[in-house]
């Protein structure tokens, strides 16, 4: 079987640069780091996100009989090159920053030490799966910081970039603080809370919307938030108030409305007032539409009575820079520092730590050192696979959460901020200088 | 087991509206219909993609025991309603413009006709892979308008949102004209033709750039197309040049070199510069990094000597706008006209038919109409689905591409451009007007 999701899902370089590895017998240790180059324009700090699924796949990868007969069969790489990846593992170590880590630029979040073939291989797919989790997890907390303690729930699957992402931006958000999500499969694998309520097609299907709402509820006693805005909303707001009295009759209670479209602030206003002056206080009012962490800020701001907000589109497809600045790099081979000095693309040679250091429970600076520093701080990167199998089994996605919770309560007021703040701090340890300078003057008179 | 792109890839509201269809024993014939609200700002038209995904998953959807059973102990939904989940198939019919058609705003490029529990739960998944490769083939399109004639291939893979995304990416961007993908995997399923050459890595590894590029050469003696920006570039192009000799006198031409980093206009001509007076005048250059369509234009426009592009993330990821503002709306149910009213979101109701009038070859207008109205032009939607079996097996990925060229070479010219032209005409019929009135006043009567 021919995998869409295997060992095949990489770019062709990685297997012809694997041929001349085979051939020309280059089997040393590499080390490769992943790390952004620069942070996106709107972004003051990112969020780690993506390594369980990068030690999944570490785990687990292995080429199948149908994949080895087609790259025998596709006329690029000779059968010796090809049989000898028929056994192949992952056999090396990681070492990474745990998730839900803030990190900046330049920071490596994960560095895998391996025999060359195996770590070039896996390049394409380490990156495809970190920077996808840590691009939605960034922007989901960016939307959580903008309404602090307000519901937020992640509605984004149906425009989400094919079935992964979807799954995933599911995950990475409720990382970063979302509640919830709509995507059933993300509660069903890892019991994340599911939200939903009901679409305009439900309404439509009904001759009338009080009819729909009523159905509804009755099919859904205890959980029926009503979607009021499919023809008129302040008529839909009414229409839960003449029908809230003869629910409660039979016990059921409205929890929420959810408006869908329009001036979001003006329509919660209107609705807030229709319910509250027909008793229906106790109904709260959910809203959803084109959201991001600059509408939420704009409603919070004027004062909208909204409690919660279904956050799609935008958060999950990251809408305003879709895409990380990001690389997974050869620091290290056979023994010896490496290092790339292409234009605006140089990198830190050999392999590195992050230290964070705090001043009265802020963070204050970072220091990227080399491996045998010690400046004082936290070290962010911390072994967690060696020879291929975990060193631990991974924390519950609700720790994780919660302790992106409190990284976020430690960042700088200036980095919280929606708006763009001077870079925090990342200071390049002088052994490091002088390991890349040393590596400049190696290559250069080679 | 529960699939991570099976049925619970859904969106919760689905499942819970579904119930209460089952409740009310609403069971009758339900329309949708996929359209797009709004063009991206970006945007002259789009390109429909993502049809065959669509028609694999409607043909192969069911209900794993595992899935029925987290669905029964959820919490949310009754046993009477999961149960009856159990031998969910996809029993509709579906009628679609073909993959690689032009459409605008406002035109349906499907309709789903089932049992409204069937043609509902399928939404999200059917907006999940419609949107992707509509999204991403579109991009492409531009990319391919902004160079003809030149070489130009998917690298997007690893900076894609995730699997499928990278997966379907190379498909939607080889539709739209690119000469192929970096994705093994695209290559393997689709014949989808590969590209690839080295990474800097590769280079790092070796002792010295020379030795790198000899090493690769030999292993791969028909195809070694070289990177030379490491280091230095035109250090890179001399290196290639000194040893053109030695690789020729073994039977071994270097195709082509790659540049991926800096100004890249500039790098070109330095290296074209040098490689024809080193007597490599028929090595190609070959560029990356950053690119979309912009770019290609400028690069073009000030004639860069580049013969081929190795475009990304930019594309894949649709960077300048990376969704579409486009819904999956119910249309009709049990033989009624249905509209929704939403401010800024409103639609035509019923089941609506596309044709496009063409005068002197190139598309001069396209008429939105019911049905059952013939104004003359190609009728766009046609049968593809009936009872939930495909009419005819897909057209060959080449023919859909060479018929999406076909269609970009008939557009205005205004529309091929980069830059935004006034819209294409779309005319709603006087029918179709009726009905939405006929509709707008039975539901505000209800």
């Amino acid at each position: 079987m021919i995998r869409r999701d295997g060992i095949l899902l990489t770019d062709l370089y990685q297997l012809t640069m694997l041929q001349t590895y085979h051939d020309c017998g280059m089997t040393s240790t590499a080390v490769f780091e992943f790390f952004v180059r620069k942070l996106p324009p709107n972004r003051n700090f990112l969020i780690a996100a993506g390594l369980e699924q990068v030690l999944e796949y570490l785990e687990s990868v292995f080429i199948t009989p149908e994949e080895l007969d087609w790259l025998a069969r596709c006329g690029r790489f000779r059968k010796d090159f090809v049989d000898s990846l028929a056994d192949f593992r992952f056999t090396g170590d990681v070492d990474a920053v745990a998730e839900g880590t803030v990190f900046f630029a330049d920071e490596p979040i994960l560095r895998v030490t391996a025999p060359i073939m195996q770590a070039q291989l896996v390049e394409t797919r380490i990156i495809n799966l970190l920077q996808l989790q840590t691009l939605v997890a960034s922007k989901a907390a960016r939307c959580v910081l903008a309404a602090p303690g307000k519901l937020i729930v992640d509605f984004g699957l149906r425009r989400s970039h094919g079935a992964e992402a979807g799954l995933l931006a599911a995950r990475a958000s409720y990382i970063a603080g979302f509640q919830g999500t709509s995507a059933v499969v993300a509660g069903a694998l890892w019991d994340i809370p599911l939200y939903g309520t009901m679409a305009h097609s439900f309404i439509q299907a009904h001759e009338s919307e009080a009819g729909a709402f009523e159905d509804f509820a009755r099919s859904h006693p205890t959980n029926c938030v009503m979607l009021i805005d499919t023809y008129d909303t302040e008529a839909g707001a009414r229409h839960i108030v003449q029908l809230a009295d003869k629910l409660r009759r039979d016990g059921i209670e409205v929890p929420a409305v959810r408006i869908d479209s329009g001036d979001l602030a003006d329509h919660a206003r209107k609705v807030r007032a229709i319910l509250d002056s027909g008793g229906c206080g106790r109904i709260r009012v959910f809203a959803s539409g084109n959201l991001d962490e600059y509408r939420l800020r704009e409603l919070l701001a004027v004062g909208a009575p909204i409690d919660g907000f279904g956050v799609g589109t935008r958060m999950n497809t990251s809408a305003d820079h879709p895409y990380l600045d990001c690389a997974y790099k050869l620091q290290e081979y056979a023994g010896q520092p490496r290092r790339k000095r292409s234009e605006g693309k140089a990198t830190w040679p050999g392999r590195k730590q992050v230290f964070r250091q705090s001043a009265n429970g802020i963070y204050h600076r970072d220091m990227l050192t080399t491996t045998d520093e010690e400046p004082g701080g936290e070290a962010l990167i911390v072994p967690v696979m060696r020879e291929g199998r975990r060193l631990a089994p991974s924390p519950p996605l609700k720790k994780v959460r919660d302790d992106t919770a409190r990284q976020l309560d430690r960042l700088p007021a200036a980095l919280r901020s929606l708006d763009p703040a001077p870079a925090y701090p990342v200071i390049v340890s002088d052994k490091l200088r002088q390991a890349a300078a040393a590596v400049d003057l190696r290559t250069r008179s080679a």
